[in-house]
């Protein structure tokens, strides 16, 4: 009997939900495919119902009268051997074990459990995404693990074998405006491992940009082997868990894996031409700026990002994540001597906000939208005023305050004073180069009066971000973050070139 | 006759506000000193009006019939001459020049005229600060620069190259509940300079913590050796601006500084046990560290930041800023067998939020006390549960989610489900050893729906922040954030203990 492929069991026409409810925790899986609109058949299977959400329910997979592709259980450990089991008679192609504390408990009863399991799931042709996992994300499909994650489909991939990280990574990916094609979490990953996954979305011409986090390889040479391949047509976007002495201690328990040394880690990574990031934040970073921006492969960017000290150290963390600041082009002062800008011969790159300030008629915008047309530039960071945020003296505005009316501009200082004015000054200067927006986080505040007004700025600052995303321009929280994800992208599109 | 002293400067009897108007630019400096109901005299100076803010104002400083300590003044460049020597002839003290366009235009004339202001006061002994700068924030004498800034009065002390910086220093750290004592915009240092405020910090027995920005050095060889005395009983936390070849042009149109090589600065920064960071946040992170935590020398941290792959990375981010993420000790495993814990050899350091749920009566807080108890552990980095934000499956918190069950709870996964049972958990954690609190940032959210009961939950981070700022408990947006000023706190107390 030849296996069932990784493409097969993420297509199933029916799936079944193991331990399925209307309430509680057997309600995630079923309510999450229910909310999803999952385009096959649903059953959920317990024997203490007979039917779940409003659907005919089964005390068991083999009672299920019509063919099921795919199962989905959370039912405790020893209870899996049978389920199992049962799959395999029903003919099953693939289950998704949700179910924990397998090998990764360290426990000798339990590793022999989990190695049990896959020897009843080869023995029957059936294929397991996990134990110790969340599944699958599939929006196209109709297949989630959370019903609250969003609809919409992308071109990004994802595996992941954690399942907190594989949720942080989708909410913080979506909410940049990227979406999924399809996100797996795979956890123990005795049977589908990382090389699956990988050769998939490497196949899947619907995919653009992989994301992966990996705690340990199963197959490391093959992997490795794949992922040159993969490189060659896609960026794939790596965060390894498990670098340091206690991190390893914590992927052994967490799941079961064997963390390598990472400096070994880090040159195969490079080797093979992915891009290699630390935290989930820069992960994602990195896989929205793959996402927005076109192959850029020149490193000289044009930076505004707020006045004064702001200025001098978003020049420091441009040039300390690998991008060059170049001094502004004679061509751009001589036109703006021609132009009757007093201080033409003050005005440099980064662009200082306070240059709008002498001059009415010519601000930062103006001067980025001179660098995003001159060829001496190839990329341009720009910070973004959100009005009611800093803004002149006497404006309310204490978070985005210190500014003075010359030198003190906050980092997202202004561009222009409306929603509106923004978002088309971004995108006239997006019209020539690509174009990285900078918008602050907002920090908890203590003080409860101060948090009303910021509530209101908020809204504002909310709006704004939308509108960028649906213009196709990137936002991030700080300048280095821009900066060091742009960088990464360029690095992987030289290589490409060479 | 003898110099007046930057202390005699800084408490002065009475101030003149030149160009002080009811409106716009003008309102700024006498505004905020209103506001704060300076103690002493206020005297508007401008010819355009007899009062200002409902107080008599004069036509110049030599008008006012009593005697005046200290000016403020932001009339344009050429100006300043004239005014200086006014306030030489009414025996002025010292002046805060807000007035830009110096010798950081790189013109001759500036440069010139620069000179010459320096000249007149030296020779009328008024002692001057700036130019190109925001000048004195001191609460507690009622001096501001910005009137939203807190009046609160702190043990902080701040002198910072540029006004943009200070303002946004300013900001994040009484965000973080902690305030100062003084701060002072400095710009081009033409006369009072780096030196002068540092030593005047390091004197001064209400400040407990330094922050500086530099951009450049007037007198290096003076700055470290008050910089080795200082730190010998006080922290200073500094960040250097311009620090690569775009910043250092940058610093030089900014404030006219020359940057050294960024090499040479380190390893003086470092030799004369000073702290050296690299952004604004993470000079802020450092100095709310120092403000709240004792002297720690110890590097052993029990950790817990959620659950699965945010454990793993947590350890490898604690591990990377240089902290110890020790096993957990055998007394502590013990402890949790004779307890009944079911898990018990499977519970590690860091702590991995999925162990509260095979077990009722145990979570994580139980364990971080058990950590914060034991003699092998010095401090303890931990997340926090804000309800709503993740938390079961069939919450509707879409930001938070992501959370499975068992292995998916989000970084600021559960400790306890209310804002004073996680309070609470927190102090008693503080009873016994330095605990780090983690409250992530908000990222802005371009959907409408979502943003409405995201808005709700923020207000219950709010509320938690504020009870833990009244419990002296520190807070950071992230893992890496925390751990790494941490280190920085101890590498000062472990240099100061040698």
């Amino acid at each position: 009997m030849a296996e069932h492929s990784l493409e097969e069991v993420l297509h199933p026409r029916s799936i079944a939900v193991v331990g399925a409810s209307d309430e509680g925790r057997g309600s995630q899986f079923f309510g999450a495919l229910v909310e999803f609109g999952f385009k096959g058949i649903l059953y959920p299977v317990n024997p203490k119902y007979s039917e779940v959400m409003k659907i005919k329910a089964y005390p068991t997979v083999k009672d299920i009268p019509d063919p099921v592709d795919f199962v989905i259980s959370a039912a405790p450990a020893p209870q899996v051997p049978q389920i199992m089991r049962d799959c395999a008679q029903k003919g099953v192609k693939g289950i998704h074990l949700f179910t924990a504390r397998f090998s990764e408990t360290g426990r000798e009863d339990a590793i022999e459990l989990e190695k049990e399991i896959l020897r009843i799931a080869k023995e029957g042709g059936v294929r397991i995404i996990g134990p110790n996992c969340l599944g699958v994300y599939y929006p196209k499909m109709g297949m989630a693990f959370q019903p609250q994650f969003p609809k919409e489909s992308g071109s990004i991939a994802l595996a992941s074998q954690s399942g907190q990280a594989s949720g942080e990574i989708i909410n913080k990916t979506t909410q940049r405006g990227a979406y999924f094609n399809k996100a797996v979490s795979y956890g123990n990953a005795i049977d589908f491992n990382e090389c699956d996954f990988l050769e998939h979305f490497g196949d899947d011409p619907e995919i653009k940009i992989v994301m992966m986090y990996i705690e340990g390889l199963k197959n490391g040479s093959r992997f490795f082997s794949i992922l040159r391949e993969v490189t060659k047509t896609k960026p794939v976007v790596i965060i390894k868990g498990g670098r340091g002495q206690a991190g390893t201690r914590a992927t052994a328990s967490h799941t079961a894996s064997l963390a390598g040394a990472t400096e070994v880690w880090n040159t195969m990574i490079s080797q093979s031409g992915a891009v290699s990031v630390s935290s989930i934040d820069e992960l994602v970073d990195v896989a929205i700026s793959f996402h927005y921006l076109p192959p850029i492969t020149g490193r000289r960017a044009g930076v505004a990002a707020g006045a004064g000290g702001a200025t001098v150290l978003a020049a420091d963390q441009c040039e300390e994540a690998g991008l060059d600041v170049a001094p502004l082009p004679q061509e751009i002062r001589e036109e703006l001597r021609s132009q009757g800008v007093q201080i033409w011969d003050w005005i440099s790159n980064p662009a200082d906000f306070s240059i709008n300030m002498g001059d009415e008629n010519f601000g930062p915008a103006e001067l980025l939208k001179m660098m995003a047309m001159h060829p001496d530039f190839d990329l341009i960071i720009a910070s973004i005023n959100i009005p009611g945020w800093g803004g002149p003296p006497g404006s309310r505005g204490r978070r985005g305050g210190g500014g003075p009316p010359m030198r003190g501009m906050p980092p997202w200082a202004m561009l222009s004073l409306t929603p509106e004015g923004i978002v088309k000054q971004y995108s006239q200067i997006n019209d020539y180069k690509p174009v990285l927006g900078l918008i602050s986080d907002r920090s908890p505040s203590p003080d409860v009066d101060d948090r009303e007004q910021e509530d209101e700025r908020w809204k504002t600052v909310c709006e704004v971000t939308a509108e960028l995303v649906k213009q196709g321009i990137p936002f991030y929280p700080t300048v280095s973050r821009a900066a060091s994800a742009a960088n990464k992208v360029i690095d992987y599109y030289q290589r490409r070139e060479r």
